[in-house]
């Protein structure tokens, strides 16, 4: 007998057992009044959640397909997108953008860091021709474990006049993310983060400038078309049969959400951030990113000095059946990731550091019992507020 | 205290409970070499099920997703692509090529008739110039309650040369489509329906021409591009985060119907098809298809004259908790349509018609009960094998 496999990846993330049961229910007819209704809910909570009033769209998709109906609804063939570029997800927007025959140019961070919002600020300005028609952007880089400024990003994006499109899917509902305040034109995120549902359903959330856009636009789709989506809404349905069994677990996990309070739940995860960057310290590891481009969902951790990500991995899986997750791409065996987002508490950290303390002593990096997760708890009595 | 609301609709159909219970087990890692294991024996059922060794792909999306898939990989704008129309599914197909910039001709047959066979070969036979790319086929036109005879249709598709793209949702796994058999280039199919999970997954079935086409084909597609799953899953993985509780549920459900054995599944949907349609006759209804066109897995039928189908629907759902389907755009008020697929047994169809003859009953068309469950009950006395 074994505990339960811990998942503290970014994503698929621990979900709460009365999400598992609402998933579990006998699925309902999806052009019934019941299903009508739940949608209706959902949605009104996701647009709570999001501080706005824009559009949400609901797709039966990972989150790469709503990131291609971002851009399969907005832009050209040719057009010239600006990608800020600071890690494998971020590039993933460059590259979707260029199957879609778009002309990318890329501002890149390097990898660990923050995208600089000045330097996209003073790209945008030089672009006084307005060539630039989209700029995507990635609010929290899940492979580097990097939030970029996303309030400063798409400010500079409004001033210039293109198109925002934000992926927010290791991010929405976890930090502050007010679409309407911060101007942004479509904002994308899935049901397997912050959002305590597993992988299966994706969200876009479009503005009325994407929508002029989109009268625009005249690459093909029809799966993701934006419009499509938007008519069915209008009768409280979808265009295509909809994962039914998530949509009515997703009404329960953003009950959940709304029930504990936004603000709650935002300063609940800078908490675990400051948890898990104060115990790594503690044990003398280094952090890959610096705190002040430190995500509040995921955290990357160099290994000690003779040690392999892998053996660390392996043993925090066999001997704790905690799971995290490697470096990705050219990060492989570099660093290893910390998640902590969504239906993940104060005591989920004390544990995965204190079996973190465990496995790095049994695989010959000294760590005294209890160093790390004294400083996670100095970090709770502490008073942090979301920021 | 109200019975479980009953789903006789073409999807989504019944769920065993004991897929439902693996659906809401906690999510595995989807890179764990757990999830690869269950990955790859529901892909090795699913190639067996369709009696294949084609590459079978799996996407996180309704079936309309696996329809997109299959017309992004294959054609390209300008493409001369032969649509076999005869409903709401099948005129799918057109559409989404249209939306991809092909030039659809259509060859049609009335609602509620099937595709003459013989009229696709006297197309195709005069196409001397191969002008012809590609040639979409609905295998049971879920709209009307058609089933296309597919088996001679593909014939005179290969014979020209074309590639095959056939919508088997509503027909894999409930009736025989011997996919290397009958020589379908791309056949997709969904989950919810007699694969008897919820709505969520789907499915392509990909053949070497088909591959040929795809290495030919330029247009825009990411979330959906063949060559990133079939690479993924050369590694038992997937491109994207993947729907991993359904992948789960999957292997569940197609293990049930493993251990059944697919000719005795494939029986039973002949069974159930002959019990609902000689119920009906008995009743004195209308079947809206004629016997040898009539699907296996849906059965459309008219309301008796001076009774709506919305007042034979609703007091069905009220009085009994049992849904039917409307009809569909042009046909909704017209038919409505009883859906027998995936996890329907003999005692459902008796439980449906008895419903029905007293729903009917009291509405003011004289049912006397027993009638229809007696032509029911007849031919599960009667032998029928799979055709």
């Amino acid at each position: 007998m074994q505990p339960r496999e811990f998942l503290m990846i970014p994503g698929p993330t621990p979900v709460p057992d009365a999400v598992l049961e609402a998933v579990s229910r006998h699925p309902i007819g999806h052009r019934s009044a019941d299903f009508s209704k739940v949608l209706r809910e959902t949605i009104d909570q996701l647009k709570n959640l999001g501080a706005t009033n824009n559009d949400v769209l609901l797709f039966t998709a990972s989150g790469t397909g709503a990131m291609e109906a971002a851009i399969a609804n907005t832009i050209n063939q040719g057009d010239h997108v600006l990608s800020l570029v600071c890690g494998v997800f971020s590039e993933r927007w460059a590259r979707i953008a260029e199957a879609f025959g778009a002309r990318v140019e890329r501002l890149t961070a390097e990898p660990g860091e923050a995208i600089d919002p000045a330097a996209v600020k003073r790209r945008l300005d030089a672009d006084s021709e307005k060539s630039v028609k989209v700029v995507t952007i990635t609010h929290n880089e899940t492979s580097t474990g990097v939030m970029n400024d996303l309030s400063k990003i798409a400010a500079a994006v409004r001033e210039h006049g293109a198109i925002s499109i934000v992926d927010a899917v290791t991010s929405f509902g976890a930090y502050p993310v007010p679409i309407d305040e911060w101007g942004i034109d479509v904002l994308i995120t899935g049901s397997q983060k912050a959002l305590m549902l597993p992988p299966g359903l994706a969200f876009a959330f479009v503005s009325k400038n994407a929508w002029a856009a989109y009268d625009r636009c005249r690459t093909p789709r029809y799966y993701f078309d934006f419009k499509m989506y938007r008519k069915s809404l209008e009768a409280d349905t979808t265009p295509f049969t909809p994962n039914v069994s998530f949509v009515v677990g997703l009404q329960t996990a953003l009950q959940m959400l709304h029930d504990a309070g936004r603000d709650a739940v935002f300063e609940r995860h800078l908490r675990l951030k400051n948890m898990v960057r104060g115990g790594v310290k503690a044990m003398g590891l280094e952090l890959f990113v610096k705190d002040e481009a430190a995500s509040p969902t995921i955290t990357a951790i160099l290994p000690p000095k003779d040690l392999t990500v892998d053996a660390i991995r392996k043993r925090l899986k066999e001997r704790f059946r905690i799971v995290v997750a490697d470096g990705q791409d050219a990060l492989k065996g570099k660093i290893f990731r910390i998640g902590h987002m969504g239906y993940v508490f104060e005591r989920d950290i004390l544990m995965t550091l204190s079996s973190l303390e465990c496995v790095l002593t049994e695989l010959g990096y000294p760590c005294p019992p209890g160093k790390a997760t004294s400083a996670a708890v100095a970090v709770l009595s502490g008073a942090v507020t979301a920021k």
